[in-house]
């Protein structure tokens, strides 16, 4: 084992502790409401994983990304808890949006809008999906748009589904420039952006909930472009399969802890006279559990390591996202009916996993998306 | 058609226009909250269904119930929205729990327990489930006691999902008397029998919600035990199989409408070029449906037609509680994919129905439990 | 129970009687081999049959024909056997042929064509689907043509599951017409008519099995024309729904029998300490049986119920299709994991149902082409 | 990449060439039928892969075996046609025959029996397994007894399932000495065992079939004891583990085959105006296919990597070969349906895959007792 692994692994045991410890006792917080954790919440999750060394976990102290498989393993650990991927600063969208800014962000740039991401003292958004009849799993549909006026752009449109808008300091807007697409980098909160309401949505881990937000005569300096015009649709292919992968390594932790919780009820609780684990009812559920678990790692470091290699990793990201989200919701769907009634109510963390991934079936594109893709793949092959 | 027939249909129409046109709208109102309805939305409702001569629509004019079959035509009618069933007084527990009354109360009890709930001016519990370690699927392991102390009866014990008994003015209980059980009418509120706390389920359609409820020393005069002293499992398979079905004819309905909302949404809505309904993943959804719809239908019918010969239709509501269970889940989760991103907001109502039905996939017991008694079932036809 | 239901309830008692004590018996012939019964095994149990008064018992003695729900009755209990259509004359494609003939044949033709097909004497097929590129489930791609020279039509093309073809007396040959197409009736053996091979299909039960057939300068005279020229894919339509239910008919007797196999089979085998019908791996199997058991039987009735009332039932039987072939597959895959070793062998019947039914997924249309239509369906009616 | 990394690709790459160009059009010679390749077949197929240098690719020159993740990757491209198992000398159960020699014999032993079978100049068969109410899924109900007569063991007993018996140089019997097991090796054929019949299954690739063997008064000289006395139910387990892994290599290849047979199908055919692949009925089953196909090859390797190690993999075993028997019999039976007509017949590969697939769900133990074998593994590791 090469040092830099036992890094890794260490680093893991230390997440694996601090989120026993320390995060899953605020799971139960009342700042840690329907739509995700409050303002106050994040801050003093976050003081604590910083004070642990633990914070943004992904990037070595001088400012590299670990690789993809590396960060897989610190990620899924983190993810034993809701709390925890906001705790540690590596949640959905700031992960990615973060991911981005390093590819893609000048100099300038990097210093301005990522360091205080980095640092975990400002949340951002990525704004990108719109309301129905705009990009959403069609990114083509795209509806707003960007015009020059003098050394200003003016953005006009709609944007839904833009986690963590509420509360942001950055929002990175994806905008029609012509027949192409742009991103710009917006300082929150400004005039022109305005969140007409949050989502009430099925989930609620994330800092400030989904927001629909309604963008009109919204002014960007031409300097505030994220890296070079036009390119947003590439920029969006950038982020895409690795946002992806993070969400699957982050919900794999937290149907780990489900199937945990699970398993444990199960070992203890009685019925006909025996612990119900005994009836193979409820211990085939948990022993095929056991095989998703095991089969969504698996997919998670195999693309992983696709992207380490340099590859794009399309296909690969949707066909994990594809399995690792239903196979995931599966285990969440079967640690509820393992608990029983116990399992509808908040009295465990059971419920929320099996509402978080419900949602996770949709975010990032439905499965439906991806199988379409990846048929459209089989059928490009085939023709060479 | 028999003029009872056109009765039954005309009925069915009565009540689909009061639901679309009356109940729908109160959807969103604010008093419609996370655990259900609130009391003072209940009694509008109620209002408003008394004025159309369709409350409490299972019971003829001079008292007497309507076959199980045509109660699944008025129930499914009224399922269509999650309100339906409290607006015309036939929601859970307090439909069964009146079944219960009318089958084996004396005429006394009668009148004075059951006129009130079948004028919809009072709502009952009926509290037979116990924590962990005590009467669930099981039933034999009730724990909650009673002991007789001159001419009443001191209960002492524990329930939970006790279903509307915060606002409750009547409590069934059910307490183990001697190696037997027995049931009880409780006056509510009463000393004694104090509301824990309300379970935070994923369920929120029925008023008061779901408690928790400490019984301690709880005296019940002697004249109001329920029918006869250590009929209480008995009593309890009178009212299992019927309070099992009208379930399923309820959330036959609230599965109908989301698969309407659902296939309203997928005509409508653009992707890739042409409405979402010609791409086949969302199409063959939307198929299944209408299969998975009509199979639940005709399992209904079929049980409510061996109830109405006057079997017990123990296995028989067990196969079709499983069978609806599952399929109706079935139908909301495609729903829900069919709607994207809408679909896991409560925008629309396809939402709450999953979220319903997830619970129902446990509530009246897991479709585990079922199964084992069914596979009990056909070893003991085999032994003959 | 009116008179004519005794009747029916009568015949199915000695269906059942005749199907267990005279055809299970035969189904160990050597003269039952891969493809199917051969013709003097045909004719045996034929006669069996007839000696029985119930060979073709859809009609009555004057030569009506039950209702779709009266025959449902009859043909479940006859399919307990996969030899027992065959014996009774109501096998594909004959019964559907004989039904098609009924409905549209001239009487000169019903005399000449129909008669021989009810008495059990000879054997029909009914060519239709083309090879890859021709007509199958898209049926305009329809590429066999007629034309007619004098008083003749010459056919040409090439067919394909051409079921029964060999060994029959009969073809009913669908041709292009001009734009549209007819239907044909064809003496069998003929000269322009060759049967090309015998498909080795993963199913043996159809006599004859099915065939590729060349049609090369066929020539059939003006008067053997089935019904009016020009109406071929309307009289397809007038077979489709009725054959594609007593499919479901027949098929649902063979899984029943499957189930019944594989349950006695777990009360008497042990494993473990006890029978494995007590390990809820297997009885759960069992339980989920039983509910698809009932689930197609109910979906048969309301089908053959629609059909009895006069409409085409083109939608109900497609989801009908779908529901039955798909549950009863199920079924015999449960059943023989429920057999182990045992059940892919074939010492019990369990093995070639598997196998019959998993073809019986893509006969008379796959899944697939059943969900489109509905889907399509469901977009017309939205735009209503 | 390491020379020895190098060494597998190269093989992988020549295996792959040797199986499309040289045994797959063995595949429809008339000496495969319905019982697996003659031996006149295997022979010559045999002599192939050695003037090939591919014979028993597993060895190194020298005798040492390959890694389990090597293995894995020769035996996936071997599976590519049901033959190349029995072209490349590696199929079972001469494959876990010649891994059990190798780990327990004795050197006389090896020279004696292994170095024919290595040398694929003979064929083996193991008989463990035994017909109803002996050792099955539970080993402890072993019938079968050996007792010792001077310097000879006499062995009585009845065996099924004996893969390749028929036509075996040597069988390797597991029979009870006292309270434990014995394993033996007998030369075949011999007075004393006598295969009763060869078992009708619905698979067909393996030489000789599966046979039920009567053992009467079997005679085995002493020195015949496979490694040591009463080690049976240990050797059992060294072989078990590896055997089933192995299994699930060789039919990936098979799968793989038939996702390929499909897609090609499904680019070229048409219907309502499109290659099938653009329906999205079609295109997302093939989308499925790749899936699964990538999680279960992830799933192999894994479980080899823990092989590797030097664990016995019990349950990392079970767990793969839950999950990759059932996801391959899911691509078989998504190919069979995607071929649509076609799938069902032998004109292409997919139906007797299908098959095989449908027996392998089964064979190494069927998926229920897996289940049951990780159940118990959670709770024992949750009672620690």
């Amino acid at each position: 084992m090469s040092p830099a692994e036992v890094t890794v692994a260490e680093r893991v045991a230390r997440i694996e502790t601090f989120i026993k410890e320390v995060v899953i006792p605020f799971e139960t917080d009342p700042r840690n409401g329907g739509h995700g954790p409050d303002e106050s919440l994040v801050r003093e999750l976050r003081q604590l994983a910083r004070a642990a060394g633990l914070l943004t976990p992904q990037r070595t102290p001088d400012g590299k990304l670990l690789s993809h498989r590396d960060t897989a393993q610190l990620f899924r650990a983190a993810g034993y808890s809701p709390l925890g991927p906001v705790a540690l600063n590596i949640m959905a969208p700031d992960e990615g949006n973060m991911y981005l800014l390093e590819r893609v962000a000048s100099q300038a740039h990097k210093a301005r809008f990522l360091a205080p991401l980095v640092a975990g003292v400002a949340r951002s958004a990525f704004l990108m999906t719109e309301p129905d009849g705009g990009a959403g799993s069609d990114p083509s549909m795209l509806q707003t748009t960007a015009r020059l006026e003098g050394d200003e752009w003016v953005i006009n449109g709609r944007k839904t589904f833009s986690t963590g808008a509420d509360g942001a300091a950055l929002a990175i807007v994806m905008a029609r420039t012509g027949s192409t697409a742009t991103m710009f980098l917006v300082d929150l909160p400004t005039r022109g952006l305005r969140i007409e309401r949050i989502l009430d949505t099925i989930d609620g881990s994330m800092p400030g909930g989904h927001a629909v937000v309604k963008l009109e005569e919204l002014r960007v300096p031409a300097h505030q472009v994220l890296g070079a015009l036009h390119e947003g649709f590439r920029y969006a292919q950038v982020r895409l399969a690795p946002a992806r992968l993070t969400h699957c390594m982050r919900w794999w932790g937290a149907a780990r802890r489900a199937h945990e919780v699970a398993a444990d009820y199960a070992c203890r609780r009685q019925a006909f006279g025996k612990p119900i684990i005994e009836h193979e009812g409820v211990g085939f559920m948990l022993a095929d559990n056991l095989i998703d678990l095991k089969q969504t790692e698996l997919m998670i470091d195999w693309c992983a390591g696709v992207l380490d290699e340099g590859r794009s990793g399309t296909s690969e990201s949707s066909m994990t996202k594809v399995a690792v989200s239903e196979a995931l919701f599966r285990v969440a769907d079967r640690c509820v009916q393992v608990l029983g009634g116990t399992g509808v109510t908040r009295d465990t963390i059971v419920q929320q996993v099996f509402r978080e991934l419900r949602a996770f079936r949709i975010y990032d594109g439905p499965s439906e998306v991806h199988r379409w893709s990846l048929a459209k793949k089989i059928q490009r092959n085939s023709q060479r």
